[in-house]
């Protein structure tokens, strides 16, 4: 099935926040395509990538980076197709540096964060599904399944004492 | 002509941000309308506004609000729609205060979070235009010829040190 | 007996830290409950627990949350009751996000923020102890006891090099 | 009549912010005393204003610093009572300090801390309030209809673009 | 005289900042180009003018840019000459977006990033002059006796209470 | 024999850190005292501590403490002696808020603030054996030793490749 | 008279912070000089200024400077007589970067660090005078008159609200 | 091979993270010296490094430190050539602190900032090769190479999952 969301990192070692997103695409039955594209060691890459992405058919891309986060902003850039961005927990700077990378975009060119590291991946798809679901009712459905299970679950274990 | 976006702010003197995501969608021909919506001092105003958002019609929300800012997170808790959140530049801390209490949500609820003060406003306009674009194509050429008008203006003054 | 103070957090992991101000409470002879209510995943929940608080003969309410914490806010918009919120310590930022998504609220709804983690949620039971000491004389005597007890702690052992 | 309520702070320059504590506290009817109390400059004074504020017949002290803000902290250290913190806003890290100072209390001596500057000033006498309100129903009742009042005011002027 | 400088910023509002790089070099006659390019609105221009640079006889390239400031890395990563990167001062965080948003880079393409704002600009100017004078001795002396021409006006007026 | 400078901290748990400003000091061959006073907890100890300081032959305070730490600041105030403040690294913030708590004194009261945790601890040692030195020659001598001791030990092993 | 204290600054701008410095030496009696010395533009003339302080009859040096600060920590690098650091409030950073260049030396050179800015500025020459009046018994009693007339002040004017 | 890059750092620890830069240096075949040099232990031997770095032949410098991170610049004061600095992770700050020492130099003495750690010692190793490639065509070749193998390495494996 052709897939409607794309899901880019910086580095392969972005896989372990970003495999959150791809995930959670799974579980809401979401086609999805998961690719290591770097803005800096790959830039034509990447402008090609974004540039067609919108003729092959995504309707958004998560785009996840650490650090001098430029991929979610550069992808931006390159596609008028929304984008959302994902700050991975960088070493030094636990991922302030990237989040300030990806969040602080100029008037022009927008970028929809997501929290840093693994909460801000499973959100992007999350947001994924909103918008894909508004041309997608089968996708809001499972959406509204998925939010309404999570809600289920609070409801059940309302005391944080009680073992698992 | 139903509105397709709602924008919201948590109090009044918000709207001088705001209202340049107010006047982006304006620009961009999207039907909109704004609204104070404030968390803490009409919660139950708020919870009503989101559970109906979907079916009276809005694609996207746009909630913007400083310092402790649950307004856009307390807004997709509501709702499935996609809630794109504008940190408004507080007083003391600069907006660092609202956009962390935007940004940083868990797990389970995302909001797609835009840049502090101005550049956030109008980026939360042009991001809901992509996302409204998707199904709606008159939106999506429209967005398409305002990136190429600002490409096209930035290409036409190349020189940092002309007059104007 | 009925409870005096509630204590709720946002997810059962906030257990580990908001555990403290529990334990706290019980060595203070403080009747209280416990329960996880989250304000993203059942928002409907927090504002019935809220709103029934006072009628409930809740004194005070302890909520603790991490990262964009909207629980302690968002708790104090629905009661006239004080609030006390505990900054819980998030992955990435360390609780600064937690904090300040709690402490900086608008004028308006207050929410009176103890420190980032375990000192925080066994400060928060002092301070309740404080407030439920004002109409409760028997609390305020062991809240005395229990505030001489941990000077004399200190005053029994004023070198650090000794064992233990 | 005997004040319910001290508001301290540790210089005379504090009051532009504190006043505002003040203001709050005479629109709810709440007596109050204010007082300049320099944790630094006049510890003894200190020391001696809160051991004996119980005894003088307060239930709640406001304590507002800025920089390495130590009266609420100090306040906190000598008396049983509630004692509610204000970070005054700094020159140069704009009450980032204050805040710090006062929120992050080891465990043993609370202080229940609100916003940096006014916000937080306005908010610790509503908080103050909600307390005093526990034993003074008519204080608690003006509380609900001060709430009740800014609710209805967010909700009789919902289009932010109306003049005034 | 062929430039042997490029000193490209994101929009003609940090001219403002760039322009005492500018003066810089024409301070030490510097051949050098002044020109707005923008990573995110024209990114094409920007990769095309990185990926000519070396050809077109440039030494080194300046890059100034503000907020999520993708400007400087994504220039180097196109070409193999030395970068400079200015983060340029922002509205609401001050440059610290800008600043981590440049000198973050991963490992692969480095940036040598100078200080946020004005002294900033001209140090890229003055670490410019170093790399060019390692090939254009003439340019090395103008910088030693520019350097030295700071020395002395600082030993020329030790007191600082003197007039003007 | 009389000691010369007085060790105190905030907790037990402080000795961690503060043991390096003993064992400097015991280096230095500077007779002092160390001891458990916390600001908090005992603050009228603290506050006699302080007063009687010089009068018992003390002619430095080095004090440590972490979080909100108010001991260095809070000692200063008690007595005319200089007062040397280290921060000791705290759990979630990594001692900036130990850090801001103790060197934003306001003008009047004086804390000479050292770096966050064991170099901090080392070189209010130092310092205070500069000051010590000043009337007591033969610390001084020892000061200078150490500190040439130093440079040579850096000298020795230029390469640091080396085993060791 | 031969001056006691060395007030230093890096640049001719930081005189309007060090004046209070300078000013408060004054008020004390304590005979200084004041002077404008460059780490980075004049570093040779630094190492004479530290290396020759202590024959010239100086006890303490106090030194200002902003940004990368290093003026303090260089001139503590060349003397074992205690050196105190002002953080100058620098224009984007506000001065968090001169307190963190100042304070977080390594272990073995210390520097006395005070606050930002003015205050830091006054209170470097307080702990100067503590450290001075130590051997200078006369300036430890003016020290002491300083402290009561301050403390005097706030007790004549314990209402923020008179005029004045 | 007479060496054209000086690495050096504040201690011995520092190597840790400089060895990436040496390692770098050795794999673009630049023949390098690594030093550990102190600007606080060994002030004198810095000056003397740095100011007879440009008669040995050097073109480039490389100076790692951490904390109030001293050395890139005050080797930046005593020599025209380009001195790039490389901020180390510090225990409490994790290197913001270094970074903020190093990259904030006031106009007049630049320091091209690499990223904090590991990243910003493999940068600084390119950058000096972007350098010293100016002069020296072998080595712009072997960096294009380098360059275009960590392009390649990222397009051969474009799948995060796969092994290895």
């Amino acid at each position: 099935m052709r897939p409607l969301v794309g899901v880019i990192m910086g580095s392969k070692s972005d896989w372990e926040t970003l495999r959150h997103a791809a995930e959670t695409l799974e579980a809401l039955g979401i086609p999805h395509e998961v690719r290591v594209i770097s803005a800096h060691r790959t830039p034509d890459l990447m402008a090609e990538y974004a540039k067609t992405a919108k003729e092959r058919g995504l309707l958004v891309i998560i785009a996840g980076a650490g650090g001098a986060a430029h991929l979610p902003g550069m992808t931006a850039a390159h596609t008028p197709l929304p984008v959302l961005g994902v700050p991975v927990e960088s070493q030094a700077l636990k991922g302030l540096d990237s989040l300030l990378s990806i969040v602080q975009m100029p008037a022009g060119v927008p970028v929809g964060t997501l929290a840093i590291g693994k909460a801000g991946a499973v959100n992007a798809a999350l947001l994924a599904a909103s918008i894909v679901g508004l041309s997608h009712p089968e996708v809001m459905e499972r959406l509204v399944a998925y939010r309404k299970a999570q809600t289920e679950a609070v409801l059940a274990h309302p005391d944080p004492r009680e073992e698992g």
